[in-house]
């Protein structure tokens, strides 16, 4: 990871790749490398789809070494969806392949001058870039498949479907899993989109002959290395609760919490919560003969994933995350997991983002396009989008254009992006989160349900405006740091609650690069990073105002709690200001 | 106009009219009302079609008076395509008509409880509001039939078609003609789908048994009256090419000048444009039985207007202007008149801004969607709309959010509003005015066309940055004022010229009211309106960022001139800032 490879797609006489080294960016990686990088190299008030654009795709500090959950790799540019900069970031193969080829990041530039769409094959002997327009307007499932037949068995792939060819705004960049799936995406913001201007189809990785990274000081780093799993079995959120049921293990937490948004953000409470939760679909699953406890990287010992298979125990997609079921589900009012399993799979096929594409068609159920529960109407909205009918480019579009188009008032969005799973009136941390966070309305960014619901790093009441600004602003700055090492964001619940466990994730750090990091760094990189974004999109014409959940969320109660979002603009203010 | 006429369209019970005394907002008139109460009364980061949104339907200040010219109407709100603060003025008859029925403005608040769509019928003996949903989805020009068999030929209506009632955000206001045609329309910035938003299908004014408003020095008015349209017949814009050939007279100006947008902003000459030019389209009328010259409401003295035939001499539409046929016309690369008429009514009829109409079929020419020059196409688009189809709906919002469903980056928009008939590249003042104007790229804001171009109210040079800040500045707050008094715009080529005629302006004005105000005192009314406006958008979240073109403008030159925008962004921040 000393080299940065940047790919110039519009280089007189095709794309041209030059490795250089990390330089100024050295020390950097995954959300602190991208977010730098765009920061410093993108003009704030581009088109996000123009050749000044860039597309830079970072794997984490510790990714390719042994450490356990280091299979994130992040995605960076400025969004067509928000307008503002963007970091995606996902699981997957990818990031330890890419990081063990020595790679810091890719950095797509320009665009490419004629209409062609790209294959990129980057192995130890470089980088191979040809014109395959054959792979024009193939979901993500048939372009792996012909990667395979192409390159063979022991690669790894990222690629983009149907909608980020067709520049849409909730297209979804695919990693794929250790069974060479594209079940794993960046999800939001529309990277896909970003990814289909460049002209790049699917990036295919191969590290046969490369190693593991190795850490400067092995022993030291091994030992802490073993602490940090120890950590995370022994905590009930990663050690239990996710291996036994995956994320979805929040849909009966949330709907008991009354913080389940339903039909829209209507209610908050979801009456077929039961039949499309956590505990369901593993029964079901394992029933079937899917499996319902299975990593989405090698080296993840939380292994919240799974397989959900159909009735006849074909494989149907991978096991839907908590909120691809709650935007697919309760939002729309669905509680049929079959169907919504379906959509996940034509979600990760066509290349959308699961929470942008799930909200949006419950909004356009508020529009009357279909009735509230239409699992079947719901499938075919999904599949309108790989078709690019106008009615698919509107829903792949997200819900912000959707409920423009449509004339509809209440569409959960902040900086165009769609709220995720928990209703900010309920579960207010989040709410500030979703407000103040440079990325939009992003559970990830900040994740505050841990101390509003889990009771995961203490406790602040989920329904009362009292302390959710301190609690979101710690949770970013913690983020935005995990973010920058590869780690999954779930070590974040063993983390929050276990000292020493911050202290084996500090030691392996330390162990690996030589270095002697206190947890007061750590939190300067996360400030660092979040405050560089903030300026971002300060640049790019945002200003408070962007800093705020729709007005409905202030004026209209939810049940059952009935409470409104009263965390006051002024103390909205003060989260990204320190 | 001693009064405002408030109609709460969200009252329990049904929509409540009642009228109040002006009160604080005595003195204003048009833009300066509009704007004002939109300032003071709307939050403005409101949803644009929530019922926190008002529409507030103003005569000028000398509306309903004798003075010549003083038929435009102001429409205001929130805008729901640019998101910020809109004033949209239009020609016909109800803005003398609403005047004489005494009221300085209407002001539409609250959204109504159940899905019904309204009738409002307003005479000397009050405010009659009726649920007629029989109306739903009627064109305009049917609406208008449907309203004159019900209350007779002595009306004047205020209207909208389908696309308000879709709530499309390039849906516009109609009013009707001398004919009572509803062919004149507040365009810009989708104040139909606020009117949609409240529920209001058509506004009917019946004036009978009400008389001209009486001046408080009548025959100080009369004699700076006469002065004043003698002043108009003197210039050579106002008294003679206007009245011969239109607006549309510009079309082999701008062509000439080589600043006449071609195939979407790629070229400044159009190939047609002869075709299409206004001599062309009179000698045409002329030929068909239509008429050449002819006035959009009663008063007016330069009767820039027309009738348009088809071949067998059958009433198509009114004389489309300028700016609509070089939208459907060159920026299209369409050089069939009678197709261009065409649309015209269609976007008429629809309720549709034919400026934001035909750049959007040019984006989606851009995009693929049908090829530059498919005038049938076009049409057919046009149609759509009317529809309500994905298709048409995604056209019916403009060219922004076309641009984004379809991936395109060349969309000549700012704050989200599609630029007229003029390439800022080659008008530079313009290319000023299109920035920093409130209200979004809008030739009208500060038609800088006069001094580049027509060489009126002295001359800077278009192709050069030099001059074109403080021109920009000085007509942007003469046009605020001027469009406070219910005055046609196109006086000021003659008023920019000619002292004489805008001292006359000033003495119907002091004689009318039983005022002494100077010069200075119209330039402060036009200032405090704009820096009103600038507030408004500051505090609904715009910053300079949005005060700019699109990046492309500044890099890709535009043919004859080979020239690029370079008025740099230090200079534009300058313009509504003194």
């Amino acid at each position: 990871m000393d080299k940065i490879l940047r790919i110039d797609m519009g280089a007189e006489g095709g794309p041209k790749a030059a490795a250089e080294p990390v330089g100024a960016y050295a020390g950097l990686g995954g959300r602190s490398l991208t977010s730098t990088i765009v920061s410093k190299e993108v003009p704030p008030t581009c088109h996000p789809l123009s050749a000044a654009n860039k597309l830079v795709i970072a794997p984490g500090l510790l990714s390719g070494s042994a450490a356990a959950m280091s299979g994130r790799i992040s995605v960076g540019c400025k969004s067509p969806l928000t307008g503002g900069i963007k970091e995606a970031n996902s699981g997957g193969q990818p990031s330890q392949v890419l990081a063990r080829l020595g790679y810091a990041g890719i950095v797509f530039e320009g665009k490419p001058l004629e209409d062609n769409l790209y294959k990129i094959f980057i192995n130890k002997d470089g980088v191979k870039i040809s014109v395959d327009n054959s792979l024009r307007m193939l979901g993500n499932y048939a372009v792996v498949e012909r990667m395979k037949a192409e390159f063979g068995e022991k690669i790894a792939c990222i690629s983009i479907g149907p909608a980020g060819e067709m520049k849409l705004a909730a297209s979804s960049i695919a990693f794929t899993d250790m069974e060479l799936r594209p079940t794993r995406h960046a999800g939001r913001g529309g990277v896909g989109a970003v990814m289909g201007s460049k002209g790049v189809k699917v990036i295919v990785l191969d590290d046969s002959g490369m190693k593991f990274r190795e850490p400067k000081d092995k022993e030291k780093f091994n030992e802490a290395n073993k602490r940090f799993t120890e950590g995370l079995r022994q905590h009930g959120v990663t050690g239990q609760a996710l291996p036994a049921y995956g994320t979805n293990v929040l849909t009966n937490i949330l709907n008991e919490a009354g913080a389940y948004p339903t039909y829209n953000f209507k209610e908050g409470r979801f009456a077929g919560a039961a039949r499309i939760s956590g505990e369901t679909t593993a029964a079901l699953e394992t029933e079937r003969g899917g499996l319902a406890t299975h990593g989405c990287h090698r080296g993840c010992v939380i292994r919240c994933s799974g397989t959900y298979v159909d009735k006849d125990g074909h494989y149907l997609t991978k096991q839907p995350e908590y909120e691809t079921v709650w935007a697919h589900g309760g939002h729309c009012g669905i509680d049929d997991l079959d169907k919504i399993a379906m959509m996940d799979f034509l979600d990760d096929d066509t290349g959308l983002d699961t929470i942008e594409i799930g909200v949006t068609i419950g909004v356009a159920m508020d529009a009357g396009l279909l009735k509230f529960g239409d699992a079947d109407g719901a499938i075919s909205l999904v599949k309108e989008i790989g078709k690019g009918t106008p009615l698919g480019r509107i829903l792949g579009s997200g819900a912000a254009i959707t409920g423009k188009i449509y004339g509809v008032e209440r569409v959960p969005v902040v900086k165009g992006q769609a709220m995720p799973a928990y209703d900010p009136r309920a579960v207010k941390g989040l709410g500030v989160t979703y407000a103040t966070s440079p990325m939009g309305a992003d559970h990830t960014a900040g994740y505050a349900t841990a101390t509003n619901i889990l009771k995961v790093g203490g406790y602040v009441d989920p329904l009362k405006a009292e302390g959710q600004i301190e609690l979101s602003r710690n949770l970013q700055v913690a983020t935005a740091a995990i973010d920058s090492t590869g780690m999954c964001l779930f070590i974040a619940f063993a983390v929050l609650d276990q000292p020493e466990t911050f202290q084996a994730l500090l030691d392996m750090l330390n162990a690996f690069y030589g270095l002697s990091l206190s947890a007061d760094d750590v939190t300067e990189l996360g400030k660092k990073v979040l405050k560089m974004e903030k300026e971002f999109n300060r640049k790019a014409g945002m200003t408070e105002e962007q800093d705020r959940l729709p007005d409905y969320f202030k004026s209209q109660p939810v049940t059952p709690h009935n409470v409104v979002f009263d965390v006051s603009d002024e103390e909205l203010d003060k989260v990204i200001n320190w």
